[in-house]
């Protein structure tokens, strides 16, 4: 509950820009995946962070929970406000505020989505890598550490954040990073922001490293026997040294699910999607010896798209998998399992997930980011308890398995509620470390509480 | 001072390995450059992760101050003891323990050097690129998040390190990190120690991402009529996406002394040295656009180095630059600076620099990562009190002028005992962040107390 007192200030400070409606609330208390509705007790649209500093310094006074919002894409449920409070919705500070071409850095506000910034970035001839798929904001991006297709080669949020500005529990105001290419000037703050979903402070603005938008860009696509041959083929190319840009591997599920919703016609095989950056000659070259390897290991019906609509058109199928899966069991809801192996276990991991699939009689296409290691069963609900449960034992055991080969139980979409459970298998006393920092930067626990680090201590 | 009752406690955990003899102690209270002799109370030289876990226990219910030590050639006076206390030594714990060809990682004891350690990677086609110039060992370099001359193309050791082993200030051992291609699993503790200068913990382990050896490697080195010249010939490069392996600017005054020290022949010019890695076609592709690059900015007298004789005596050269400045002006000391400018303000931020230097009437050679827009300038010190404080004056103004433009007081040697001064006007209240998280994490102010965070609150 959050006191009238509080609600009180904040609509003095933000007017009709606090809002109560039901409509509103259910709207921020939804997820885009399997968590109950969990509306919160009211939402805050700031437009500066001064505002935010105000919302932080009303809500540190009457002991409200705070939790960020920005596009409501995240699969772990970061955003649902568990102990009721107040979603600070950044939709409103969505501005680009400054570009700085020679030193390839972008100042923005984090309710900006990753597809705006690189329509704004367009005419300047940079862009932002970091591509999860969903049109994000790139403040959740940031704070869930997200990456997706394209972090084989730029690299996660982690390596893309240059710069942050935080409102803290405090409710003061940091800076945290700089656009030097380098500093060893103190604790990495910024590195431990991204990736806090939240639980350390409201992020109102960042700097993004850019990048040159490639002189060429080759796509393609094949099919191969199983999925071992496919990894093998993607462990070859990297060691090989060739440059991947995207590297994303879909099981005969996928692909069926993707054709199904996207009038495609692939073969009901495993496939791998592949994309090279660079020079013209350079990647003609490096689509080649991939295609080489790839025939090494079996691959056929290899598919080249460099015409842009037709790489365009072949990423929005990757994108659109998840709801193409989903899609392909109507009405369903899905558990998404997101771990990540060292790229050795990679092969022996998903085949012994789709092993315990395949023995729990569940309906769970695997799709993933092969060049990290990373991978995705979506494991489909049709509503029933037995079936949730079912699923619920198949992700615990990848889980458990991807830990064992000293993996981690979540490769991109981040802890939220869904990967609490294992926090403490995964890191240990290390867990205990993250709950220390937590409790000397908010030691109320007013940010997003209930998410990421140790509960009740 | 160090109370009897530890020594007793620490010797009958070490026996002969904890030392008292002056002779250990003043070769662990001596810097590389300018402070004065700092000898500890006692220096441990532990063999196994236990061991440190006792030595911490022991110094904890003792209130004795931790320093962690590696091959001593911090700039920054890191390992001195300013406050008494114990110096752990790690150069016992140099064990490669494991490497994971596939999934190019190895497991390494923190008082390997990496010279050393790239002997022992040699037959695995891999090899660990951060190279500082200083045979540093990998502890060290992971606690002041060390770089140097390829941190332009493979990044510092906060991009390199994957995973820490860490006795924490309270006695216990945690495991940091991973070694899958990523994680969206908690905060990022692994960036959080890299850069910490052993104020949050001492290191026992690292796990370490490695680098395929280039089929190619080619080398040149050429002159240019002003420091400004090489400089945009560099920038063109990099707007370019030529990917340079290394790219270092000498002045004119450096590349005098290295002619002197190294017996070479280079013109009294500003030279930039650079290096290509990939294979025999795109390196040498890459030298001849970088060639046109440098020649419309000026450049003469440019020279290959493609046969490996060449260009490790090239690369000795550059490393030893700093001693072959010291030796220019026999029994002089050095201050030098390390700031690092966003690259589009390198040009204004170096020339400033040498009209300070000119006006001051100093000896400074100048050289730097140029890449990275990280320089230093080793300012000589004939030991007058006249000269030191001139010297501070013209290190204090380039900081000063180089956080205005955005940059960082330190690019890689990190704050030390010589920069603390300065993180205040750097950071802000994010300072107070940083000792929010030390006086959790070591709430005795035990582990390298008088470094990096806010002192005395």
């Amino acid at each position: 509950m959050i006191a009238e007192a509080a609600l009180e200030a904040l609509t003095s400070l933000l007017g009709d820009r606090l809002s109560r409606s039901k409509t509103d609330l259910e709207a921020h208390g939804r997820s885009e995946s399997h968590f109950p509705l969990t509306p919160p007790d009211a939402v805050a649209y700031p437009a500066s962070t001064d505002e935010v500093a105000g919302i932080v310094r009303i809500c540190v006074d009457h002991g409200c929970p705070m939790i960020g919002w920005g596009a409501g894409t995240s699969l772990e449920g970061h955003g649902l406000a568990v102990q009721g409070g107040l979603v600070v919705d950044f939709t409103r500070m969505d501005a680009v505020l400054e570009v700085r071409a020679e030193d390839r850095v972008a100042r923005v506000q984090p309710g900006i989505t990753r597809e705006r910034l690189n329509e704004e970035l367009r005419a300047t001839g940079l862009f932002f890598p970091v591509d999860p798929g969903a049109n994000a904001t790139l403040g959740g991006m940031a704070m869930t550490r997200a990456s997706g297709t394209t972090a084989v080669r730029y690299g996660t949020m982690r390596d893309n954040v240059a710069a942050l500005e935080v409102v803290t529990a405090d409710g003061r105001v940091i800076r945290t990073g700089g656009t030097t290419a380098k500093s060893a000037s103190g604790y990495d703050l910024t590195g431990l922001m991204v990736g806090s979903e939240g639980t350390l402070g409201l992020v109102t603005e960042l700097t993004l490293w850019l990048q040159g938008q490639p002189a060429a860009i080759a796509a393609a696509t094949c099919a191969f026997p199983g999925f071992n041959q496919a990894v093998d083929a993607v462990v070859e190319t990297i060691q090989t040294g060739i440059p991947m840009a995207r590297i994303e591997i879909l099981d005969a599920a996928s692909v069926a699910a993707v054709n199904g919703y996207s009038d495609a016609d692939f073969p009901l095989m495993p496939h791998l999607f592949v994309e090279f950056h660079g020079t013209e000659a350079a990647v003609a070259a490096e689509t080649e010896q991939f295609h080489e390897i790839a025939r090494d290991h079996g691959c056929t019906g290899f598919e080249g798209a460099t015409r842009p609509e037709d790489r365009t058109r072949l990423w929005r199928m990757r994108h659109h998998a998840y709801w193409a899966i989903l899609a392909s069991r109507p009405g369903s809801r899905a558990i998404v399992s997101d771990v990540c192996v060292p790229i050795s276990m990679l092969s022996q991991a998903v085949e012994q997930t789709q092993a315990d699939i395949a023995q729990a009689g569940l309906q769970a296409p695997i799709l993933g980011h092969v060049g990290d290691g990373n991978f995705h069963a979506i494991l489909l609900l049709d509503g029933s308890e037995a079936e949730r449960r079912a699923a619920e034992e198949v992700s615990a055991a990848m889980i458990d398995r991807a830990l064992a080969m000293g993996g981690t139980a979540t490769g991109e979409h981040g802890v939220g509620l869904g990967k609490l459970k294992h926090m403490a298998a995964e890191h240990g006393a290390a867990w205990q470390i993250m709950g220390a920092i937590k409790r000397a930067l908010d030691p109320q626990n007013l940010m997003n509480p209930g998410k990421l680090v140790p509960q009740g201590s």
